[in-house]
């Protein structure tokens, strides 16, 4: 038994939320005036992805003497969390914990440790820069900001060139979700210093880049629309004239998640010219896939479409049912279209951060090769 | 009269907090089952700092029909302010409005903008980028993350070195502060394209770093404190040995607010073979401040102190009356003890991010002459 700690996640002088010694973990809330309290963990459309390691439904919450207002959960798996506190039925973020964007706004999330060391810990390794840089979109009139990582190599040879991962959130996340949910950094910091993953540059910029009214996709995806516009003409020209990048099709990879993932299919197959690299991870289920409609009928012609890409990715978690199901239906529909397709499944595992890094993880040890 | 329009700093697709034509700013919470519902400007210490540009009391919402409470302020002066909803006594964040780190928690803040170009804006100018770097610190066990500013041009010439800023953050605020609330990078980015400050490294770290049991500064400030090491025996060798710096006293610049500014004061003093310009921007009060003993008696020597400083910087705003007399008082004190100190003092402004962006606009232009 390891003793009781406050979760890495909390804020500076913060002992709740606390990870008691079997697992289970301590939330704590002042609120003397409420008349009821719960803990809510929160995930995208639970309805359709089963829940993540904190459950669905809300914690009741009791409150003592001193108004406080607490609840101990059973023994949670280790992994990251968004949750909030709903005090008479508002929402409030635990101000003990540190928050990430989600739901279009910031929200508490706890990260629950693991015993042992983990491929997304933050390790005595080298580690890369995550660079926020701004730029301006003459297709939207905003300026926009790009998060890049650089691998820790990146500032000691000024001449070597380096290929490009473009790694997209989720609806309702933002550009910072990939860092302060996925550890993405430090998924590659650890992949990169084992010699598990080619060194390389990650881009994570912002995908809820919609034309008026649109609030997310349509399936099937549309051709050139807004966020395509942006990645193709102003993203990866402002990659490769800012960064030290390769700037070729075979140094190019893209992925993302939910959302993500069909942006990521959408814009990676309409642009086989710019990635090699294609990586969907938990697409939402598409009922009407059709290899020979969708995508501009790119999966239509197997030998072009094999000769081109260099990778395709799909990853889901089985507990996400809807997805999986589809998944392995529209993988099955690929491998008899004869277009060379990765599947990876993992089991017990929702629509979740949990989820998105193990993906990441496996896929980033894919590429560039 | 310019039309309405949700605040800069609002979170996607939110309409609230709004900008009225005439600078009034209206702020909505849904909150159906609440009894009493406030918007609570926040600042340290309103009791001896003033109040900042949202003013120091609570405003009382009204609830609507509807389950919103509302209330509409007069016109506020541009600039940035930390807030909350207090409802039934729990402080709840904007769900509206983007969070900034303060009071050792995320809390939501509104940027009210002007109606006129500001030295802070996002302009459309070359941009540096914001880096985060983690490095492992042996003094304290753990790792750290530091915030460098490199600027626009640092990419483009891969031998050119550049001096560095070491700048600080206030009390329960973090390494996040003075990008979030400051805007550090754009005010220096606005400079350099401008040519009315050299071209230069801004690092901000964490300056919360405290012996166990120890919250803030002892005035004295004691030597030799924990934070002091980790500046001079970490981040410095790291900064130098990490990025192009000229890794030389005549090009190493520091500077803090409030908190910061004591810390700078004593960091920098002591080492006046690492500094050679030091800032400080509102420091409380010193009723004991006395040229002969404070800082190591590094003071009562002025001819070798002003040969070793380029540049001391004391800034102020006359609203926080208790600092601004303490530092009329200790300037007063340096000047007839023969120490070359540029003190400078903004009418009506206090203890707040609107005074501190000044004195960074104003400092960054005499540094590193």
């Amino acid at each position: 038994m390891r003793p009781g700690l406050p979760a890495p996640s909390n804020n500076p002088n913060a002992e709740y939320p606390f990870i008691l010694d079997d697992g289970r973990v301590s939330f704590r809330v002042s609120a003397p005036l409420a008349r009821k309290v719960q803990l809510l963990p929160l995930m995208g459309e639970p309805e359709n992805n089963g829940s993540n390691g904190l459950g669905k439904n809300p914690y009741e919450m009791v409150m003592n003497a001193d108004g406080f207002w607490t609840v101990t959960t059973p023994p949670i798996e280790p992994g990251y969390y968004d949750y909030v506190f709903v005090i008479d039925g508002v929402w409030v973020n635990d101000s003990g914990s540190t928050n990430s964007f989600a739901i279009d706004h910031e929200l508490s999330f706890i990260e629950v440790p693991a015993r042992e060391a983990m491929f997304y810990d933050l390790r005595d390794v080298p580690h890369g820069d995550i660079r926020q840089h701004w730029y301006f979109s003459g297709l939207t009139g905003k300026w926009r900001r790009a998060l890049v990582y650089t691998p820790a190599e990146y500032d000691t040879d000024p001449t070597r060139r380096y290929p490009v991962l473009y790694l997209q959130h989720g609806g309702t996340q933002n550009e910072t979700s990939w860092v302060s949910g996925g550890k993405a950094n430090f998924i590659l910091d650890n992949l990169i210093a084992a010699g598990e993953a080619s060194p390389m540059l990650v881009v994570m910029d912002n995908g809820s880049t919609f034309l008026p009214g649109l609030k997310r996709l349509p399936d099937p995806p549309p051709a050139n629309n807004l966020f395509e516009r942006v990645m193709i003409n102003e993203i990866v020209p402002m990659v490769d004239s800012t960064y030290r990048t390769t700037a070729d099709q075979p140094g190019r990879a893209m992925a993302g998640l939910s959302m993500g993932s069909h942006q990521t299919l959408q814009i990676g197959l309409a642009h086989l010219d710019v990635f090699s690299h294609i990586g969907a991870f938990s697409p939402a289920p598409m009922p009407r896939f059709n290899v020979n409609t969708y995508y501009g009928g790119v999966l239509a012609k197997p030998e072009e479409f094999n000769r081109k890409v260099n990778l395709f990715f799909y990853g889901v978690g089985t507990a996400e049912w809807k997805i999986c199901a589809s998944g392995k239906n529209i993988v099955e529909k690929l491998h008899k279209a004869g277009i060379g397709v990765v599947y990876r499944e993992w089991p017990g595992l929702s629509h979740e951060w949990r989820l998105w890094r193990r993906c990441l993880q496996a896929y980033a040890q894919l590429l560039f090769h």
